[in-house]
């Protein structure tokens, strides 16, 4: 069985896609299309989105599934005259929250807003900077300044993990790589010791590790499974020696890392 | 007014931290303290959760605003039970859907669900390794591979926007810093022009900049208002002369800029 959905919206779609990625995922036996269309914000565009739609049902043999975040009610009213199944999540949720919160939406008065904070902005850039230039050990001298630090193998998910949550969160993440050298002396390095408290450990199964190697060195010594087995049994060993908190990475996505070292070092987001 | 808001969930919370900041910020005259809870997944956590939503109904004088996506019943009966405003996601939408769809979902059946998708994850990882690679003009031999180039003036928001894509959308953006140098050519420099269907544009109101470039080089000739006024003239007649779509980062979040990028090039996202 296959449904297209669409994501449609006329900011970003952020708030659509995320909603309807994650219903959907609740069906795991139904394949979706799925089809993100931001800034639908004139009655053009939402004319060619119902035709869009429209086209999708014959083609699917069923109608689409419609995620929509439209403020704007014209566009609404177009929209809702497409043959898709729609689901209209501000106008779902706002009206309770009007009712307990007392107060109007920027919503019901049919005014949108833009998601730009200045200070949010500067945090994240700021952030960003940070985990690029405190990426992979290259230097040490700023970790006062971290909110947190990653230590692990080469290529067990640090970098986009400290670049994730420098994006979403506003979080200033390094991340440091124990190499063999750190592993032989069976201690962390001075810089590390240091600011203990803001290490977290990342692991990884073996194969897993040498699988994502490959991809970068094929065939190398630093790929095979053996040097990968040797580098993963050695930091696991340093983790749990020097009691570090860990999380084997191997059957997270890069969201639920981040997600439970925030809760695990009960950092909080910086983000507004 | 200031009210708390609780963004809970069994899993990572990204939805329910999503859908709850756009819901919210519909509100533009209400001041709320927003905490992100997720992986409240054992009756332990769930009633010292109850607990502090309690609190925060006292010190508030009103009840806290509950964002949930709490798949497991018996977690959610113990939620049920604090003196917050529950707005439950996934039950409001997954029976419609359910109905829709002929289908049960996992929700439905009390079963979680991983994010993890093998396919997804090497596909970002390869994504943030491309934006990594291929930053600020390091190297221009591999845009063949790229989905996008984005170029623009040092400073203009370039890397932020290439790594959002990566780690949202899968996709591969490289980025080309315009120098002076380019800019007294009058031209693209012949690696981009290779590749001009790639290209995309980012501007930058000057003083925003000049703001910006303090930051890194406080009260460098790089950071004089003069200088960036100087560069976005030069570098906006170039986007004018080529052709080249462009987009003003200085009103729009990185969320809105790549999503304006995508829209305007027609490229769809890569992960499933």
């Amino acid at each position: 069985m296959k449904r297209t959905a669409f994501f449609i919206s006329d900011g970003t779609g952020i708030t659509a896609e995320t909603l309807g990625q994650s219903l959907l995922a609740q069906f795991e036996n139904i394949s979706f299309t799925k089809l993100t269309r931001p800034y639908i914000d004139t009655v053009e565009k939402a004319r060619a989105m119902v035709q869009q739609i429209n086209n999708a049902a014959v083609s699917d043999g069923a109608r689409p599934i419609i995620f929509d975040t439209i403020v704007n009610r014209e566009i609404r009213a177009i929209l809702d005259q497409s043959n898709g199944f729609m689901i209209d999540i501000f106008s779902t949720f706002l009206s309770p929250l009007e009712q307990e919160l007392c107060a109007e939406s920027s919503y019901s008065v049919g005014k949108s807003h833009s998601m730009m904070h200045n200070a949010n902005y500067m945090q994240r850039i700021e952030a960003v900077n940070f985990a690029l230039e405190n990426d992979d050990g290259a230097r040490t001298q700023h970790y006062d300044k971290a909110d947190l630090i990653l230590v692990g193998v080469s290529r067990c998910g640090k970098t986009p993990t400290c670049l994730y949550m420098a994006l979403q969160f506003g979080i200033r993440a390094a991340n440091y790589p124990l190499t063999e050298e750190d592993m032989e002396r069976l201690q962390l390095p001075a810089s590390l010791k240091a600011q203990k408290n803001k290490l977290f450990g990342l692991t990884i199964d073996p194969d897993r590790l040498s699988a994502i190697r490959h991809e970068r060195r094929p065939n190398s010594r630093y790929a095979s499974f053996a040097q990968c087995e040797f580098e993963v049994r050695e930091v696991e060993s340093l983790f749990r020696r020097e009691n570090l908190p860990s999380i084997n990475s191997t059957h997270f996505s890069v969201e639920e890392i981040a997600a439970k070292i925030l809760v695990e070092k009960g950092v909080e987001r910086r983000l507004k």
